[in-house]
């Protein structure tokens, strides 16, 4: 009999979980509380539109089904760098992110999950809509208990099960219950206001004047305690984001004015380009989204019967671009346990915890660390110095006895290398900056020393 | 009208909660998970039956209501020390808790939960057994959805909410949901095995004889990794816990001869005192239980409309046996912050986190931290010494220039010392004994440099 998986949640990790299972013979089933994103204009109910695709994600995506990644690729944005916008709305600067022309890939979330939805269907994998987990039983064989909105309840059993329903995990609070999880959720003091730069009005489709900014780049108006980003999408239109700690947010007293002037004040040419309506209206309309961490440990259940993965087992904040290519990473994992195992979940979910855990508390960790980063660092001279050494150095390539290879690359442009990896690596090379720094001052004292003598003269002189 | 209170959970924190709002006047309702242990013999369904009541409790209920306080009492065993059982089970020694002869109480949960249950019934507060708290609306009016018994489901609205639903309070889960709560849940590695020492056979009701040990210590068999204690009952017998890590008692593969001959060699008096067979039918039914800390932030919701407290706000382990002590110290500062507004609970609410954030990190920290002092540093002689020092400088009492008192009576004997100045307080102690060490030292060496001349010449003879 085939081995039946239960899967929660059909987001993007949910989804790919979903293919990937099916596509090693599993009959796999997923629940999802919210109606199907194909049937009606579902994008109000979903946070965070854009996504900045990068090697781990479209590894995983290629690993499951080379075709179905070819296929997203297709409609992604490639964004060679960070646009730096100055204070003063008229200086742009851009900071390439990879030593060869590597890219990440602005890309819509939802249409990213219709494409995984439709493959689900084609390969009939049964996705199950507006139906809410209340309970699970996690025995022998785990129950899912779910309400749909029909108003009937459903009791189904699998040999094993999945969350993958996001940070606010049902699956996990039920999971959680009945074993030794820990579990550490905290919230960062930050809010995000999601607002829109429209397309150049009158531009052909696909013509590369409908964007009102250069579209291979995102962009960053970096003003420390708070910032604004924008990512292209394929209409010509930028999504673009306003990160601040909630007590700025709160202090324009819910007055759009005040707002309008704080926006103008930091963001001349930003307040151009989204222009004072849709400011206005978004202030008014949109929801202020709170930004957290969760981490758990373990990954998987007592019986090695269920597991979470994705943002139901660590969500991080947005800062590093990797959510959901570390989710998409986290299905690659499974995936490899799989082979190594004889398609046996049961090892393989009692080995992910081991396997997996150091990678994602170094993620998240990054992710949290990029803040100062993109908000702060992008403007110091000595960052930009560091930035120049590491293109000179990782231009060296192979034939260097230590290959250099920047942190930012390490981590969105080769998934070949762990997360945890590219922090000890990193590490190593900051040291050794570090001794490249001292040496240089000693050289330089030696110097000094020996052209003392030559030194006084020439300063008697 | 009368402002109305739900609290889930008729625990001890929940009746407490409940019987110090209605002598405040507001209208008072509570919902219990658990059948009414009043009707039956619900024991079973009870984890940790011992409690050690101690000065904060006591302040406590004194304060809510003095002829509860002393019923209470009355049923009480005091216990003025711990008493040591050392490896060979032939030496006990006993070290005594306070400067003044202070104790700390064992009591029986359910017999204290029984009185306080009782109490509740007297002055007509509604407790509504065997409702299961399913889903919250925290509006204006906060709702509580319970799933009855009877299968009648039920949604009442209060004005204001409290959960005292314990460690794993769904009424958190409930709250956190529609808030940004920090959570964190950490597993100890340690399970705990509850055994029990049997009265002895033939002595008399109260006569003193009926204990196999001496009544008025808590016993220790402190083995460093592990350890067992012991509380007396007023029947004569006494309720020990085995505490070690997982992998020790996972080490007995469910044999219980394994488990009988570490018993046998680590605590020989112990194991004549409990009796093979108990302790065999204890390793094989008995549960072994695990231990929990939950830390949260904030304790309200941002409408100050619902609040936690006890367990469900700061599950500790209980190696300070200040769980329920603290518990009942929160009912406490709730009703001082209730006086200083006027009755008015939105603003207690709101001012609760401010007010006891600090003490409960404090408390819940040391808890964790006595493990150690229990099972390892009661048999070691500096901190013998350190206690000796600590009761003579205790005892010079108030006329001395900076009142000394050892740690372990400000937590336990001093509820009028918060837990994080006591923490303070302790930490400006260890700085003097270090400066009174070194000190010592410096005398010593300026001793041997004066008489130097003398001790060379006595060395040389």
């Amino acid at each position: 009999m085939t081995t039946s998986v239960g899967i929660v949640g059909a987001g993007l990790v949910g989804c790919l979980t979903g293919l990937a299972l099916n596509a090693k013979g599993f009959d796999v089933t997923i629940f999802e509380l919210r109606p199907d994103p194909r049937k009606e204009n579902s994008r109000a109910s979903l946070r965070s539109i854009n996504l900045a695709v990068s090697d781990r994600g479209i590894r995983a995506m290629r690993q499951i089904d080379k075709d179905l990644a070819e296929r997203v690729l297709q409609h992604v944005i490639p964004m060679k760098g960070r646009m730096i916008h100055d204070a003063s709305g008229k200086k742009q600067e851009s900071q390439i992110y990879g030593l060869f022309g590597e890219t990440i890939n602005s890309i819509d979330r939802l249409f990213l999950n219709k494409v995984l939805l439709q493959e689900l269907s084609r390969v009939r994998v049964k996705v199950f809509f507006e139906h809410k987990l209340v309970n699970m039983v996690n025995g022998e064989q785990p129950e899912l208990q779910l309400a749909a909105k029909d108003g009937i309840d459903k009791k189904v059993k699998f040999d094993y099960v999945i969350g993958a329903d996001g940070a606010h995990s049902q699956f996990r609070y039920q999971m959680q219950k009945g074993m030794r999880m820990d579990i550490n959720q905290q919230y960062i003091d930050m809010q995000y206001l999601e607002l829109s730069i429209p397309r150049v009005a009158g531009a052909a489709t696909n013509h590369p004047s409908r964007f009102a900014i250069d579209p291979n780049h995102l962009h960053i108006w970096p003003r420390k305690d708070f910032m604004l980003i924008a990512l292209p999408n394929e209409d010509g239109s930028f999504t673009s984001t306003f990160f601040s700690p909630w007590s700025v947010m709160e202090s324009f007293k819910h007055n759009a004015d005040s707002f309008l002037a704080f926006f103008k004040h930091h963001f001349p040419d930003a307040y151009e380009l989204i222009g004072e309506k849709r400011l206005s209206y978004a202030f008014i309309h949109q929801p202020r989204c709170s930004l957290m961490q969760v981490s758990v440990n373990p990954y998987s259940s007592p019986n090695h019967r269920a597991l979470i993965i994705g943002d139901a087992a660590h969500s991080m904040v947005p800062f590093y671009g990797q959510g959901m290519n570390c989710g998409f990473e986290d299905v690659h994992v499974l995936m490899k346990l799989l082979e190594k195992n004889q398609k046996n979940l049961s090892r393989s979910f009692a080995q992910y915890t081991a396997e997996r855990k150091e990678d994602l508390d170094a993620i998240c960790k990054l992710a949290l660390d990029n803040y100062y980063e993109m908000s702060t660092k992008v403007i110091d001279p000595f960052y930009l110095l560091r930035k120049k050494i590491d293109y000179v150095l990782g231009k060296l390539g192979r034939g260097f006895p230590f290959t250099w290879i920047p942190m930012y690359t390490m981590i969105s442009f080769r998934g070949d290398i762990r997360y945890s990896d590219a922090v000890r690596r990193e590490k190593k090379q900051a040291k050794i900056l570090r001794w490249l720094q001292n040496g240089s001052l000693v050289i330089i004292a030696i110097l000094i020393a020996f052209h003392a003598k030559k030194l006084r003269r020439f300063l008697k002189r």
